[in-house]
């Protein structure tokens, strides 16, 4: 992730695997697939984490901007 | 779900079995009928789960777009 | 209920009676009367319902979109 | 109350006594004087309670709508 | 403070004393000096009470009102 | 601050100190060099403060509005 | 960072080091590579901090504006 504005960052990540965190603490890491404005997010092959131990595996996964809290390169 | 942008994969998912996580940390599964851009979703055949276990049947359920954080295949 | 936007479920479930629940956990039971796009809701011959007993009686209920979570068939 | 939209229904309880309840529990009963579309409410000859209890006369009150959940005839 | 709309009754109220109650429970009491559609709001001569008790005394206070749950003659 | 609006009582505080308070409970004191119509504002020379007690020296200092509940001269 | 508006002030952070907090009380470090105008703000070289100590090394990292409290120089 490079970026001149916050989304161009986030486009750069695209089809890499991030790490996604929501405000209720869960984690989920996966390859980014695409996000919008409202930082919808979609990720593919995505796992759950809670203290840091993988919980679910999700696959697709749609999480709804407004709950995101932070997004880094896994 | 495949998504080129968020909503693409929800509307690639219509019809299909998913799993809604809302911010109460309840779970519903159903057949994802609708949605829109504010993220308000319609299941069938929809059920809730608290810790994974089935607690209530409910057929068609609204779910206010607000309350979601994830949104995965069932 | 049934959909092809979310709002279309909304619209079928008028006049039939409907369980509308709370982000505060609170259950309201009653005949679908109105709604808006903010989900903002008015029921009639509505119940309150916590912990599935009926607690209060209250007749004509508008309700504050932002504050619903689900809206199913009673 | 009778609505064909939401704020229909409160329309028709303008002059009346209603119930309005706020996300922190709170209740205050009074004759509805007038409200708008954010839902801001003012009620006159209003009254709190906590439990059921009046707790404080406040005569003329500006509810702000984006802190209440339900409002119906007192 | 009289109201054909809930902001003409913050009008009304202009150069009088208020209590404002706010979602954290805090209580301020003041002469009201200004408010806007957002209801942020300045109070005058303001104090600020917690269980009805004055805590501090603060002059002019700004108010966001995304804040405050209620107003109300003092 | 003296005000006809309230965005007007924190422009004639500009470059006098003021106190912040979030809606976390921290405080902040220092000369308030801008704000926005968001209440975005910007301190210089700030301090933080918990119950009273100085815990950091911020310097300049960028709070976002959605966080703030009250600012008073200080 | 110096300012006429709030905005203007992140502008001239930007390249320097800078602490974000969130609203669930955790800490960000890092160099300030971009923001837009929701706040939403890209770090770079970003450390997680709980009580001071540091947790996490991020790299990149991309925090939401909604979820933020304050930002200042490191």
């Amino acid at each position: 992730m490079e970026a001149s504005r916050p989304l161009d960052a986030l486009n750069s990540a695209k089809g890499k695997r991030v790490l996604v965190e929501l405000k209720n603490n869960k984690q989920y890491v996966g390859v980014l697939k695409s996000f919008d404005i409202h930082i919808n997010v979609v990720l593919e092959e995505a796992e759950e984490r809670v203290n840091g131990e993988m919980t679910r595996k999700l696959g697709v996964l749609f999480l709804r901007g407004d709950t995101i809290t932070i997004i880094s390169p896994a």
